[in-house]
């Protein structure tokens, strides 16, 4: 099945049927997590894999009771990092030249600019949202990947961050809740939407070629 | 070649060689946008594609003169609503009634909710914020299948976007652009980046298997 028909295949699934993605699977999707590109690499935020039954318990009942929290088989938590500052760009250059092999003085003008973008966000919520974004970056890969997968993914911003974030203690940790990405396997039987048409505005309400302004 | 070795194989290429990218190929990214799944659906942004030689040098001049705009074989702008509304979610009532073949009074009590919803968001800036977030899932989407199509992808936040947007017009079509992806063939002659190592946070930084708070 090519990646266009996984994509088709997949839904928003609302009831899934408790099924345990094989290691080896849910390590692709996470792999492909962890790949996802980022704004100048910084990656500013980690995904939290609760598999825990009891805990998503607790999870469904920050989450507008939704049944896919308890039915999944793995629920990722992308946090976004609270804060962002010139250690994360300083420990990003060390890493970069270890990664290459590179004199890290051979990167100093790319530090320095790096720590000046990082400096440079008008406010605290622009940074915040910045690193959501980036987060939803790999948010789409993992779930592209879960659907080559054959795996079941939910996108989720229906919660309460306030109140997720304070049941984990991310604040803690330097995190904050974002959104929440559910896989596991549909219940055909018990999910009206499943086999139920895609709906999409059509394709060129979406994707305009440009012919000029 | 699996999905993973391609998100390996890719990288943020900053040179490219004008190639240009088959029309079935370029369809399977843009189909991919298309299908990116998005908050209720409601897929708030346009994806515009630019092919255009001239026009490209010119957002170039808006995008800190970055040669993978003029080099690629097509640009792809995600620019989100600037507005949000409900006629916007009638709209799509009537589309999921078509698709899916049920009468529209079926749908009364999710097209209120969707209502609340889209009325819902504290401020203006929260709701834009939150239609850059699903436009950045398509971004997401569309750079994973574009490797998978052995297809280079560079995401790039580094534009001005007033300037980019007042240049295409997009105002007076209720966009705002949050995002560009250049799509096309890397230069390994050129790119200093082609063949280096790519760098990521170790793994267990970024997924972290949730074992208590």
């Amino acid at each position: 099945m090519s990646l266009i028909e996984a994509l088709h295949w997949r839904y928003a699934t609302k009831r899934m049927n408790g099924g345990k993605i094989p290691r080896d699977t849910l390590d692709t999707i996470l792999d492909a997590a962890h790949l996802a590109p980022s704004s100048y690499g910084l990656q500013p935020y980690s995904v939290l894999v609760i598999e825990d039954r009891a805990l998503r318990e607790r999870i469904r009942r920050t989450a507008c009771d939704q049944p896919q929290v308890s039915e999944c088989s793995h629920l990722l938590i992308f946090a976004a990092w609270a804060e962002l500052n010139g250690r994360h760009v300083d420990e990003l250059i060390a890493l970069t030249a270890t990664a290459r092999g590179l004199d890290p003085r051979e990167l100093e003008g790319y530090r320095q600019s790096l720590h000046a973008a990082v400096a440079g966000f008008a406010t605290p919520a622009g940074r915040r949202d910045w690193a959501a974004r980036q987060a939803y970056i790999a948010l789409g890969t993992a779930l592209t990947a879960a659907a080559a997968q054959r795996v079941d993914a939910t996108p989720m911003e229906g919660f309460d961050p306030a109140e997720l974030d304070a049941l984990l203690g991310l604040e803690r940790q330097g995190l904050r809740s974002v959104v929440l990405l559910a896989l596991g396997y549909r219940d055909t039987t018990q999910d009206r939407l499943a086999g139920m048409a895609k709906v999409r505005w059509p394709r060129e309400r979406v994707v305009v070629e440009w012919k000029g302004a």
